[in-house]
């Protein structure tokens, strides 16, 4: 795992996808990663949509030097960790315009075999968690991606909410431990299919 | 809705979606529906798979007396609700079972224009609750079936956990209030839609 | 069906969609539509990208007196076709994008009760044209919207490829008189779904 | 790949997933497979229904020798290929009562990391063929399976339908070489992520 390189993309407009997602860097480091990037999809929202919203402008604000996530940086990663907001039980559009520029690299084949998992966060309890990582990973399977969602491969995953398809939370609630490590699993566990897929790849 | 025909169409193996189903009857009543009908799908379990599981074989005694699910019912019904645990994100062999014996009424248009929505339960908070009735209105597409999801329409739903494809519970836990609320709201909407439905294929 | 009024809303990067829309439109005007309105969403992509590709250039230049969608025309409309290519089993972000704006009117309720389908493209025979509409679909569902899928209610739907979630087709091929005739059964079904539950909100 | 134990589980009713399962067995063995297995899921129809049904009678004579699938089949293989028919966008009761009595394998963990693709027909050309998959894959996330969907990882996949999510067909036409290279593309890929995932594992 010492050489595998890990992509964190999240979308996030009031925080709790960044939570998340520098959760997943810390147990990536805690795993003994290669190397990890935390990075946002470009905002599309206009300035004064989010001027107004006090809570999303506080975000963006603190998350100003989080770097933008490039077609280089998916090539360059072995493994990939979504987080994201449900919009109505699909993907935000900023993370879905990401995702439409991603034809040059899919087209030849760069795309294929990156281990992937995702997250994800509604307003609601069962506000669209489940059917939002669904959408995304149908897009995984169309670029030819590994899906390593956790299953109830560990008793975290429970603990956790139960999320077979990644994990999920409410929106605006507390983030507890049992998220952090549900978390720590989930990453745990695509790195090691990653770690697995990357040698296969190499021999 | 005076003269609106409603089949609450259940599978339950330790009582949760006996629960509901319970529940949607009486709200129905309380609507006023013209006639309802509470239904059980047959059971494919072996009798000692039953045997073993106190829980299951308590409910199967308990609920000997109701009527299993006939293709007559269907085609007699203007509006169903189905309450269904999940199995792994999908429907339980029960339910699937009885779907699949409706080639003859589907072949012959008489699926079509039902009003439907669904309710369910799974294990885990997140355990299927949002997969298993996007499966089950997958199926429903197919019948030609409308299709009357709670969404976001009474503040009922948000209380009841905020599930807009349908009412959704954890099994084991017990069923509040709040659920109960949230069941009669989704019948109310299910009958409205499903009397709009009727007056207008009467016209 | 005299007072109900249409909104086809399309994206469309090189004309299928816009295609679709075009028959939608002509379709509910021989079903005596109140009124319908044909409208884009809004081009997200940099003009660059359009500029690269000819035959995306040639259609925004083409279809650059089409109005473009705006939150009152949802507002307005009774009833909403949808018509989109699929991007990896998604909606483009150009879509996700409108419907992302979507907020005030479903919190204040005001997209509840639409009646809404949806017709898709992709660029191979199996590319997502199922899952695509599955992805409208639930969104329509956190609406509460109500979903009136063809299913198999006309024999154009069978000959039309026998998609029952709406009509699809494979973008590049010429699009065929049997998909002509299952777009008119599809708005046919549509509007007359529409127009029972006009009448029913009307009492 | 020598020591890689694959199971070909499949329904069939009138001979499509058969064939789509012989063909994988085939491929697999040219690709120096360990051990491979057809096996077919237990019918549930009664025997009434099949004797009205000359051709599905007619499969069900000459497939009498296949095997049946048991529990000990899914702990002892290291991937996995389904193939089946839809059920209006979900899977037969035949192949979903199999997997209903997993419970015990994915409660101890032996469902994990089992490497998965699925293949399936409908009546239509979009018929269903993309949801049935998905509703599969839904239960390999619960079970903590690894999918490795064939996306778009060889020309054959678009020669056969250009379906990411695993080879599809219409069920009724001719089966065609470009289905059986497709066919042949996705075992290979799936015993190819399997052999990886097993070295893995053992290490």
């Amino acid at each position: 795992m010492k050489d595998l390189k890990l992509a964190v993309i999240y979308y996030s407009a009031t925080g709790t996808n960044y939570q998340l997602a520098q959760w997943a860097a810390e147990a990536a480091k805690n795993n003994g990663v290669g190397e990890v990037k935390v990075l946002k999809v470009k905002e599309l929202a206009p300035e004064q949509a989010i001027a107004e919203n006090k809570d999303w402008k506080k975000h963006v604000e603190a998350t100003k030097n989080v770097p933008e996530v490039s077609l280089d940086d998916l090539e360059w990663a072995d493994a990939i960790i979504f987080s994201t907001p449900t919009r109505y039980g699909n993907l935000p559009s900023q993370l879905q315009q990401f995702i439409d520029t991603t034809g040059g690299l899919w087209f030849s084949g760069k795309l294929a075999n990156k281990v992937v998992s995702a997250m994800t966060s509604a307003s609601n309890p069962h506000g669209g968690q489940e059917t939002t990582l669904m959408s995304l990973y149908k897009t995984m399977h169309h670029w030819g991606a590994i899906i390593a969602a956790p299953g109830y491969t560990d008793k975290a995953i429970f603990e956790g909410g139960g999320n077979p398809y990644g994990v999920s939370v409410t929106a605006g609630e507390d983030l507890k431990d049992t998220t952090k490590n549900a978390v720590a699993h989930q990453v745990k566990r695509t790195l090691q299919i990653g770690g697995w897929v990357k040698k296969g790849l190499s021999e």
